[in-house]
């Protein structure tokens, strides 16, 4: 089969080759891909700083979609064979960016039929980072939050699905356009940190809403920013590291504002919250995806284009996800 | 009376006047002070950075000691009177940098007998701190901490209580110097951020111990090189800035190590605890101030020679404490 491989992290060396079809352990079921998404954390595992480390060389791609074909699985992954699915990568093994791809049965969801194929192959990390991140701060009181990197795709799903629940957002981007794209979606509350007097801003927005938590995918200084701006007790949960720099807090905020800085990663809390609690989640969220969890996508490319799929990603990323088609057949 | 007073924060305009006597509202007592110490959170009030912001003009000073002459206070305060003691200022008003000050009744520790005036004057601030920031791991389960300032006044009195408490401590300092104080202490563990290769070694003994918590009251990248050698889910907790710089920590810690960044305010733990538990928590200290609350002083000088004291506190703080000595008999 063909798929994109990872040889070496040092010169981020990516080829399209043929492997040998996986091998199907007990428990896992085989996918044959119909598309599979590029992630921020796809990136992060591209520049070997992911939070779990895979031997080389090896197909990455955390997420994507397809239809089972062959299962070595109990009686869920039998009844799955033959059916549209969303799948995550398995935690040990080759990724979604290759014709076929061999995971856990439990990672594997089926799409409800108005749920098309390029949407279910981002159902996994972005719609359910954000159903998590809202959830957080709505089962912990809060009414209203901020947010960085707000244009971003999963950054757009949070603001749409805060309105949906109820929740004020504060959404914060560092272009104009970003602000029009948001504004056009229906955000109220959009700053632009290219302009100037944003942290007054966001202060006051900040105050008027009592805001205690905050969501950053950015790092940097502005993290500090946007602590600072929370009332005493705040909470900034960083998701990402989008600027490349470490977080930062000032010790003001820290010591006489009690506020505090912690992360979020989808993986950890998945494993740690009840199973019929995730797939309560799963359903809701494809309820969704045509809606308030919708993905934008600005190009489909095949494997063999991958590393034109990651330049146009890396370029703009707010005009939508770039997927990858691994099957002939579905190309044209 | 003579006092220091601070007229404008952004000139930093410390004079000493005469002042008149403080007035005693309900509930205060009267005090005349023999000693005042000089800390590290009085040069963040002077530069406008503390978490109290008070009205102008004021006497600095959060702590000291002296004799109570006279109360308008309950049968506590009356108690009081004639007693050696140890004082916190009060949060609104005039500070201990004065012949005289008039707090609560309830800021007011009687000295046992074996209790130097000149180590009840640092019997607040410092002690209180390294007993809660020490008790605070223990109640966690701790059994080891990284330290950075560890050669600082208060972190020679963590360094000194966790040997008594059983606690491994990884000291952090960052001169030669530093490292011969610390060992001449009885430290064992002390690592010197001016020598290569340091984070290596911090990384070998932090998992040698498993250590889950730092405590930081340096900042800056120095917050994220403690937090990268602390075990998944730690937690680094900051109590003062000495690197002037905000403190850092990197995502991959946050996100894929569970890690915390929070912050510790001696007052606002103070007022959290159960006032009975604080009493045991005073008298215990009480107890180790001339062993490991023990506070080294460098030198005394009196209210006219402010300017000086702080230079001096500044240019060598791990030499000791600088003592202000308010009384014109007790220079002597």
């Amino acid at each position: 089969m063909r798929a994109v491989l990872l040889k070496d992290f040092k010169s981020d060396h990516l080829v399209v080759e043929d492997i040998p079809m996986p091998a199907l352990r007990p428990g896992h079921v085989l996918i044959k891909m119909a598309a599979a998404s590029i992630n921020p954390s796809d990136l992060v595992f591209l520049r070997n700083q992911y939070g779990v480390a895979k031997k080389l060389p090896v197909v990455p791609g955390f997420e994507g979609s397809g239809t089972v074909v062959s299962a070595a699985a109990g009686w869920y992954g039998r009844w799955l064979v033959g059916k549209r699915v969303a799948c995550k990568a398995p935690e040990d093994g080759n990724g979604t960016w290759a014709e076929y791809v061999a995971t856990e049965a439990k990672c594997v969801i089926p799409l409800k039929r108005e749920v098309t194929l390029e949407q279910g192959a981002a159902l996994v990390v972005n719609p359910l980072t954000a159903y998590l991140l809202l959830r957080m701060a709505k089962d912990a009181g809060h009414q209203a939050f901020i947010q960085t990197a707000a244009a971003s795709a999963l950054g757009r799903m949070i603001e749409r699905l805060s309105r949906r629940w109820g929740l004020h957002s504060i959404n914060i981007v560092r272009r104009r356009e970003h602000v029009e794209l948001l504004k056009k979606d229906g955000a109220i509350h959009v700053l632009d940190t290219s302009q100037e007097g944003w942290p007054d801003q966001l202060k006051v927005l900040a105050d008027r809403f009592k805001v205690g938590i905050a969501f950053d995918a950015v790092g940097g200084i502005l993290s500090a920013q946007v602590a600072d701006a929370l009332t005493k007790g705040g909470r900034v949960v960083n998701y990402g590291a989008l600027g490349g720099e470490n977080c930062q807090m000032s010790p003001r905020s820290l010591i006489f504002e009690d506020k505090h800085l912690d992360g979020f990663w989808l993986s950890a809390w998945i494993k740690k919250r009840h199973p019929l609690r995730n797939i309560r989640m799963i359903l809701e969220c494809q309820n969704m995806l045509g809606a308030e969890l919708r993905t934008e996508i600005q190009a489909r490319l095949p494997l063999e284009k991958v590393h034109e799929a990651l330049a146009l990603y890396k370029a703009k990323r707010s005009v939508g996800k770039v997927i990858l088609i691994p099957q002939e057949e579905l190309k044209q």
